[in-house]
C-alpha cells in the first residue's frame, strides 16, 4: 500500500478556552483531555504514529506558533512544519500540505485532521483511518463519520448512503454534507441513524486532491504550481513564494471549496469517543471528576471544595481554590485573568472575548 | 472636662475576609469600607481624632501585627502601641489599656472600641461619644447602643430603660445585656423599640474601670498592679512584666467579666450607620456598586461583567476578572488563593477556614 502522511491542522485562535488559552497559546497546546498533562497536539500526533510516524507528519500552523509547535512535537522534522504567513481557511492549508507531500511521494495517501480533538478509543479511530486509507488508495476521497451519541446541534453532519462493497458496512457513500441542524432536525438525525458527525477528518490520495483543487479552485491550484516550482529550487525559494502568494489565496474551507462539490466521497462510520473539545463544558465532560462531579486541574491541586458539585476548576500550580456552596460553575484562574461562569453557558464565552477585543485587552 | 483617651482593640484573627485577610493581615488592615483605600484601623483612629488625637490613642494588638499597625497609623506614638505577647480576650486588654492611661492621667475618660467597624454618619457617632464621655465623667460606665435597622440575630443587644435626666432621651439606663437572640426574639426586639445593638463600644472613667476590675476580676487587678510597678521603673521593665504575666490573665471578655455585673451602666442610643463589617456580605453592602449591583475592588479594576448581577469581586490590581451569567457571588482572588461562594452563604466561610486549618495550609 502507498505511504500514509498525516496533515495536522494546528492554527487555532485560542478563544474557546480563555483565559487558559490565549492567542499565543491556543487550545491545541493545552493538556485538556486524557492524562491531563499532554497537549492535544502532541496527543493527536501520537495517536496516528502507527499509521504515519513524525517523519510522515506535517503540521500546518501560524508563524507565531512555530516555537510552541516545536516544543509540543520535538521530533517533528523542520521541513514538516508548514508556517502560514497569514491565517487562511482550510482549503489553502490542505492544498499546500498536499503539494508538499506530492513533491516527496507522488503515490502518497494523506490523512487530514485537526490538532485539537480528543479521541477516547484510539484503536477504533486508527482502525477507521486504515479502512479509509485503503478506500482512498483506490481513488476516492474518504471522510470519517462519527456515530452520534446525542442530538448535537453544534456539528455538521454527513448523510450516509449505500455501502460500497456488498456485505461490508465499513465504507459507505456520502449522500450529502448537511449544515448544523436545528434541535428538531438533530433529533430526527439521531433517531434516524443515517447521519454521522462530520469531524473534518479527510483521507485521500494526494494526486486525487490535486486534481480536485485544480477543477474546483483553479486559482488556488495555479498558486500551488508556482509554489511547487519555487520549492524545487530550494527551501528558501519555496518559503519566499509562500510568503508572496499565501495572502492572496482564496479564503475558503476545504469542505465548501472542494469536498461538497465532489461526486465520489465515501465515509467510514466510527464510534471512538470523539470530541472536538469545543468548550469548557466539553473539557469538563472529558476530565476525571471527584464523586461530587468536580473536575480540578492540575489534578491534586490544593482545592477546597465544600458543598460544591459539578464544577470545572483550573488554576495555576499550587494556588488554593476554595469553592463553597456553588454548583456547575467553570472557574478558570491564570496569573492575569480569572473566569467564572456556569458550565451550561460555556458556549457564550464569546461574549467575554468580544468585550476584551473591544477594549483591546492584553489578556486575550 | 477630663481628657479623653481612645483605646482601639486591633487583634483580629483574619478569617472572615479570607483570602484577602490572613493571619498576618487581618480585617482591620483591609480597605473594606468608605473610599475603598483606607484601612479600617486607620479610618477608626481618624474618626475619633476630634475627641482624642493620636497622642491620646492607644492601640492594643498582637505582637506580630506591630509593623502593620505602625504602617496603618504612622503618627501613633510608640508608647501608645500595646503589644499582647499572647492573644487573650478583651478583659485583660481593657484593663491593661486602662492602667496604662491611669499612669499618665488619673482623671482620664476612656473610649474603647474595635478597630474594624464601619460608621457611615461619623458626626452622629462622635456626637454620641461626646455625650457618653460627659456621662462617664460623672462616674458611670456608658455604652453606645446602635438603633437596629433590621431584626439582626448576629449581635448581642442592650435592653434600654428609663432616661437618666428627665426630658433628655440621649442617655438611658441599661436594664440588661441580652445574648444574640433567635429570629422571633430579634423580630420582637426590632418591633418593640427598647433594644439596641451592643457594638462593644464602652466609655468610662479610668479610675471607675480600675475599681470595677478590682471588684469583679481581682486576679486581673493584681496582675495590673504588678505591671504598674514594673512600668514605673521604665518601659523595658513594664514590657518584661507584661511578657511574664499576660499569658496567665483570665481569658474572659470585658462584657462577661465586668460590664454585665455592673449595676450602673448607661447607654447612649445612636443611629450612625454602624456596621461591624462582619462578612463579605457586609462588605458588599457597604461598597459602591454598579447599576447591576456588582461591587468591584479595587474600583476601576478591569473586570468584564456580562449578564452578572449582585456580585462582590475583589482581585489584585490589574487582574482581569470575567464573570458571565452569575449572580450574587463573592469572588475574591489573591496571588495564592481564590474564593468563590454565594454572598448569601458568606457566614459559612468558616467551613473553608476549618478545612485549611485541618491541613495546616499556608494560605491561611
Amino acid at each position: 500500500m502507498a505511504s500514509v502522511y498525516t496533515v495536522i491542522m494546528a492554527g487555532g485562535s485560542g478563544t474557546r478556552f480563555w483565559p487558559l488559552s490565549r492567542k499565543a497559546r491556543p487550545k491545541q497546546f493545552l493538556p485538556l483531555a486524557g492524562d491531563g498533562t499532554t497537549a492535544l497536539l502532541t496527543a493527536t500526533a501520537r495517536r496516528v504514529e502507527s499509521l504515519s510516524p513524525l517523519s510522515h507528519t506535517l503540521v500546518v500552523t501560524r508563524e507565531d506558533l512555530a516555537d510552541a509547535t516545536r516544543e509540543a512535537l520535538p521530533g517533528l522534522p523542520e521541513e514538516n512544519l508548514l508556517l502560514e504567513p497569514v491565517g487562511r481557511n482550510t482549503a489553502p492549508c490542505v492544498a499546500w500540505a498536499t503539494h508538499t507531500v506530492l513533491r516527496r511521494d507522488p503515490e502518497a495517501v494523506l490523512v487530514v485532521l485537526a490538532a485539537d480533538a480528543f479521541i477516547e478509543d484510539e484503536g477504533a479511530f486508527v482502525g477507521a483511518l486504515q479502512t479509509a486509507a485503503r478506500a482512498a488508495s483506490r481513488g476516492s476521497v474518504v471522510t470519517l463519520g462519527i456515530q452520534p451519541t446525542r442530538p448535537e446541534t453544534g456539528y455538521g453532519y454527513l448523510h450516509a448512503g449505500e455501502v460500497v462493497l456488498p456485505g461490508d458496512p465499513s465504507v459507505r457513500r456520502v449522500r450529502a454534507f448537511v449544515e448544523k441542524p436545528d434541535g428538531p432536525r438533530a433529533e430526527a438525525f439521531f433517531r434516524g441513524g443515517e447521519h454521522l458527525w462530520n469531524a473534518g477528518i479527510f483521507v485521500y490520495r494526494a494526486d486525487v486532491m490535486r486534481a480536485a483543487v485544480g477543477r474546483y479552485l483553479p486559482d488556488l491550484a495555479q498558486a500551488m504550481t508556482e509554489i511547487d516550482s519555487a520549492a524545487r529550487e530550494g527551501p528558501a525559494e519555496g518559503a519566499r513564494a509562500v510568503g508572496r502568494l499565501y495572502g492572496g489565496l482564496p479564503n475558503v474551507s476545504i469542505d465548501v471549496g472542494v469536498m461538497e462539490r465532489l461526486e465520489d466521497v465515501l465515509v467510514v462510520p466510527v464510534s471512538c469517543g470523539w470530541s472536538d473539545v469545543g468548550s469548557w463544558q466539553a473539557a469538563w465532560e472529558l476530565a476525571p471528576r471527584d464523586p461530587e462531579g468536580n473536575a480540578v486541574k492540575p489534578s491534586g491541586a490544593p482545592a477546597v471544595l465544600v458543598e460544591a458539585r459539578g464544577n470545572m476548576v483550573v488554576a495555576p500550580e499550587g494556588k488554593v481554590v476554595a469553592l463553597l456552596g456553588v454548583d456547575d460553575l467553570v472557574v478558570v484562574d491564570t496569573p492575569d485573568a480569572l473566569l467564572v461562569m456556569p458550565r451550561a453557558r460555556a458556549q457564550e464565552l464569546k461574549k467575554i472575548i468580544d468585550a476584551l477585543n473591544t477594549r483591546k485587552d492584553r489578556a486575550l
